[in-house]
């Protein structure tokens, strides 16, 4: 066949990769942009030559020189230099040149090229894990709020895709809170981890520095705000990122989670949840139809997300004092895995602030199993009363037997049970099968998900 | 610290996505680019209404007005209807609508997204496979030379890092012939399996086309040049992406384990292979070194695709008739695994046409054990005159000792040994010692691994 | 607390895989017993003292001794041995020694210990590849049986969890048969890259049979029913376990997602499908649930063979002539990965034998959306009738969301709007709107599915 | 090939999983038994019975008649109900009945199978990780000895696989030091996460201990020393395992990435550190040959760790109030990484106690580029005596090419160059060239990584 193709519009802009331009923030992208990433690798250059001149390892005036116009190198320049080079931090060194001059002669004094990418990526991965705790108690706070307001609306806790006991939409949605804060938590404590720069000269010694190496590193930490290793090769060690990405991973398979609780619920025939979707066509074919795909895109991203994280474990065994392996895969990883997290949170927000809730399907679908689900209650009452729990196991599964095979409700089967009323009189088999008295302390583990998240959410604020 | 930051150049354009500028052919990344994603897309759609109107589904005259202006839509307004929507395919018809009007009345007519998409991804999963295939058999074309111009380079073969028995450089390089040849012929069971469209509506039944689905099928396959799948849910399975990811996969591995073996040869202490490279500056601060970084850049995008083709197996347990979760990942995974395959294989490419092979240090290096790795043709040699190979085992061991101990060579050990003597002449026992005469049969399956090969890649051709 | 321990039985046997007890048949885990292992790797060294036999590399008459005592090692004597000297292969050597004397002088003559491991693991996936295609052709057989009896059993398509078009329990059934067919024929073309025998020596050029090396691998493959490799290191290329473990994580994958079918269809609000459990105590709590059990650990196994998906990737690029890294892992990975999709097939052909149907539930819930699914037919034939694709999607999806407003069912509404009968009759909106006009070519799919199936089928047979 | 088998010993044995005799000690094997397993899920209930009693709920004597007998229950009549029931947890409360009777009246009382699955894991992974730290401890104790050993030991130290600047191996070592310090800060973070019970009933409501099931849950985490999760569904959230799981596969990507150190280093080309084998022996062929197979039981075994954490990470997306799914994975994957990273640790112990090292060839190594790595400390001196980076850059530049072209040494060219003795006096150019004096603050380095390592274990202790 052959191609009758007209141009299609901007032919030179071939994106590929849907991060570019269907998922992630603004924000999030603009974090791990080339140009932002060369200018964290310009602010690390910089805060070297002010940590030099500080040491006096190099002579006074420089760095205020320097500040006055190395912002002003561009990407193209730079560009430039790569392809002649091969070589990203020596380009942009050449770059620096070009435009300062003189005032950059102690640009990249002592230092390796790693002083420079691995502190670069301490500080974007700052502020993009600033951004995704932002957005990830926002999360939590619309979980919150969503437990508290839907505390007691009764519905049927499933286990095996089955109807177990019954529970409230409040509940099930703390066991988020609480999922969703544990990742907060561990976020907190990998950061300290990960946000650590590196400033050690080639194969970590500091020899360029001749025995003024900590202070340098010193005052370049504290310049940029980071904690630094305590000892590197020529790159900081890698497993970090390894920590980091998989806790991203864990983020996203717990979206995952809530996602498909949300497309499960909002089965046309469960229709307890809907995600809300406003004026967007569902289906070229079926425009009834309204989908829940922004849940379902949570599952999608997760899987990439889970597969970099092996690319992160597999970045660890680096050879000697450094090879370059890692280098390219970060490359990509370390974006990659921001702006999919970013996607995730920003849809889950979402989902969340329009989330459908139908306490009236809730209900009717509780009802379905007519009381079977109240079995463990019963069971319950009648150990109480001096049969044994294997007794009781057995003769309550006789009742379900009977109440499936009839089609009776459980409360009338047990109601025409001898052995029952040898044990419970009419009343108490009543208050056994009452769904309300069946909740067991929901509200003290609602109250107690609740403060856990709360107290996660005022450390991270203090971090 | 306040940042003096300059405009860095064209803001606007943020890539975050090394793929897009720095990895991969021009050519790959045009396959995957939105724009011919789009078009392929298209192609589909046309070829849907040449075969209804053929069928006799739709009058006839829409296909030729619409093949006329279908290929003017703008990716520009596809994106401004996508906004809107919410869907990609809805989208395109929208835009298509309203450069042809009337003309494309029938366009999309019966069908559902995926019948587009999945065969669009079938159109241009053949073309990157054209390219991987094309590039592999230039890769596997180089190593063939080289192993028959080094068929007879003495070097010592390596087993656990150590030195264990003569063998040539050509012997060597034959296994990575074969090796990759396993690919090219696994790419080609493959590309039978995944190359198929998909044309049958939505849940699959091709229910809008009452009774003439299947010839409607047969004509737009026919059309595109493509075999469909037998049966279809709303999407065609998706075994085969995980089959394909990880062929990709395997071998991106078997080009990380290529460069690995440069990359360790190349160390000063052994240089007996150098990845090639020229005016390349090698590190910011050494710059006399020349590193293998093309070689450490196949490591690097290896650990990716080993994570991605876990998220292509995810992707195969799709809820029922259809779940949107593939959708958001494949989006990703696809074109990521063929633009870092493409690199791969680009990178290997000129990693062997810059090959520099050192002999001399081969011979070298092979002295280095005073003929030590001789040791098991020694053995083997007593075991012909009678010697239980247990026997042989613990005399030559004790040699090796003696021989370790003494710093002499394994030769004159042997020589002054009379067990040995009582068992092999002196000219038995230098013949024994001599690493040309243990080479086994070395040229044979140097052949035989370049027949199979061959065969391979006649095989790949006819295809 | 104090622990009061009793000695809970028999206390040496502290099995902790449950892959020796839990998972798995007797069949398959005795493939992968130590014992049968030992056994193959004896398989192997006979089959080579007969090769150097005939290949008169060693006297008559060692092949013929060796063969009526070498069975009688004992596990426990080799054991003892590997502790001793830490090398498998050379302690089974020593321990056919201890059995044979004199006769076992030639045993391993000119081998490596992977001459042995690989073309034993060759013998033993060869033997668990027959157990898993039959049992996969079993489930294969089953499904088409099934698709068969319930090829017009009419229940609704689902996309995104929700109701799309109407389909035929068969039909569903037919894309199981089609995906299973497919990891069959994968599997099939699969084997013929990787059970392939090695028999060449240490790093792999046969020098310890001068000259005639390539008639002793010829005669030891023809003795053992194997095909080798065209050549390799040390060890064979692992590429093909890699390929091999990715198709049964491809055929676990794909059981999983019949398994969420079940799962999601036993749900008592769909109840159209359940796993039939007979006397088995669903929950210690609940004893009336009946839960999908089997279907669950099709779940939890696949992922487990995902993950050794990427073991078994990162074992190819083994360093130079060989290196141990791969031997580790694989001891683990590969009968781990068989016992599951062993256990894998068992459950999945235990649950397909016990399925229950209930073609009253499809029913029921496929008039749950009282005909709104039938928007698309409805959509095509205004479309035949001169409507504009666009139109038409406009016009109903306006009927849609009068009727999901009023909750009237589609045929009504339509009945009822002037536009609709503008272009078509009453008799015509009732077709449009009846279930069993708009299955399409299911017939011909599931028919097109069965033969394809039968074909891979009796491919599989004659190899 | 007929075979002609013995029995080949003790026929019903049939392991085939090498955990169970192949890797890892008895001690972590005996932690994962089944007995074990099972004496832990005895454990709980134990402690549920007592809190039963003790908050009034049933009444007094019975925990102490049941303490008196329930560990009499037998693995083997547990494993006969299992068979029966296919439920691990009721048939092991069958078994306590029929060991027990009337005393087991109230055991699992109100209580749902995965209050006590979690809680035993909880117990286990406890106990597990206890070993793991001591083990780590250990290595991380014996790495800093060696630091101190050999803090002034010059070696090169290499980046790409080149040589790059003169390193310690003291300084070298200090950095695993520091790696594994962070692993062990790593897992006293994760622990406090993932060490926590689950007493909450079906789907986590503790509805069966009517408003008591706080004071129950407290009650039973006091009894055991264990903290509860601040809400679950039926089952406690599947994070932390995840979260758990891959620590493991980073502190095992660690321990690879130190033993390729060492296979590296071991290069017959190299010989710095050497793996000391003891008696071993190495090959069945080259009976001469020490190889690293300790090493590289590292990497084998560290990609089967990195392959379960993917499938850790996919057992989060639980459905509603749970699913099974999670469960048979985790049977395997929780044991399976803890004996793994165990036999890790042990081969990693064994490998630094008999860790042999030759500073005669680092020594003899360091010299072979002839002064060449020190031309980033020639470049600082003429960048501190004037030059700009640039030029001092391409003028050192020129010197490298110079010397190697001519194969002279870089100090004898340096000498003979009259722009660099422009800049600098000879003894200046001696002095710049001296390896010890290029080692910058590598003495401050070593003694901070210790410091910080000293830290973590010291935190560790006191949890």
């Amino acid at each position: 066949m052959e191609h009758r193709q007209g141009d299609l519009g901007e032919g030179d802009n071939v994106s590929l990769c849907p991060l570019e331009f269907r998922y992630g923030s603004d924000e999030m992208r603009s974090i791990f942009s080339r140009e932002n990433i060369i200018r964290k690798m310009i602010d690390v250059e910089l805060a070297l030559v002010r940590a030099l001149e500080e040491s006096e390892i190099i002579p006074r005036g420089y760095y205020e020189r320097l500040a006055s116009c190395i912002y002003n190198v561009r990407v193209e320049d730079i560009d430039g230099y790569e392809k002649e080079v091969g070589h990203d931090v020596v380009a942009l060194i050449s770059a620096i040149n070009d435009v300062c001059g003189e005032s950059s002669r102690y640009v990249h004094y002592g230092a390796t090229s790693n002083d420079i990418i691995d502190t670069a990526w301490a500080l974007l991965i700052r502020d993009a894990l600033r951004v995704v705790k932002r957005k990830l108690i926002l999360v939590i706070k619309l979980l919150i709020d969503l437990s508290k307001k839907y505390e007691d609306t009764l519905m049927v806790g499933r286990t095996h895709a089955q109807h177990a006991l019954p529970i409230t939409l409040g509940f099930k949605l703390a066991n988020y809170v609480y999922e969703f804060a544990n990742s907060l938590d561990r976020l907190l404590s990998t950061e300290g981890r990960v946000i650590k720069g590196k400033m050690a000269g080639a194969v970590g010694t500091m020899a360029g520095w001749r025995g003024k190496g900590l202070a340098v590193e010193s005052m370049v930490m504290r310049e940029l705000g980071l904690r630094s290793h305590e000892i590197t090769t020529q790159v900081a060690a890698r497993d970090g990122f390894a920590e980091l990405i998989n806790d991203l991973a864990i983020l996203a398979s717990q979206a995952e989670r809530l996602g498909i609780e949300i497309r499960e619920l909002m089965r046309p025939e469960i229709m307890e949840l809907a995600e809300g979707v406003e004026g967007r066509i569902g289906s070229s074919t079926m425009p009834h139809k309204a989908n829940p795909v922004e849940c379902e895109k949570l599952a999608g991203l997760a899987r990439v997300l889970r597969g970099l994280a092996i690319t992160a474990l597999e970045n660890i065994p680096l050879w000697h004092e450094r090879d370059l392996s890692n280098s390219s895969s970060e490359r990509i990883l370390i974006p990659h895995a921001f702006v999919l997290i970013d996607e995730i949170l920003g849809a889950l927000h979402g989902i969340l602030v329009n989330l459908r809730v139908y306490p009236g399907n809730m209900l009717k679908n509780l009802e379905l199993s007519k009381g079977l689900i109240m079995s463990e209650s019963l069971m319950l009452r009648l150990t109480d009363k001096g049969l044994s729990r294997y007794e009781a196991h057995k003769l309550v599964r006789e009742l379900t037997s009977k109440a499936l095979a009839s089609g009776m409700d459980l409360l009338s089967v047990a109601l025409n049970d001898g052995r029952v009323l040898k044990y419970l009189t009419a009343d108490e088999v009543r208050e056994a099968l009452n769904y309300m008295k069946y909740l067991g302390s929901y509200r003290e583990l609602i109250e107690r998900a609740i403060s856990y998240a709360n107290e996660v959410i005022s450390r991270s604020h203090s971090c």
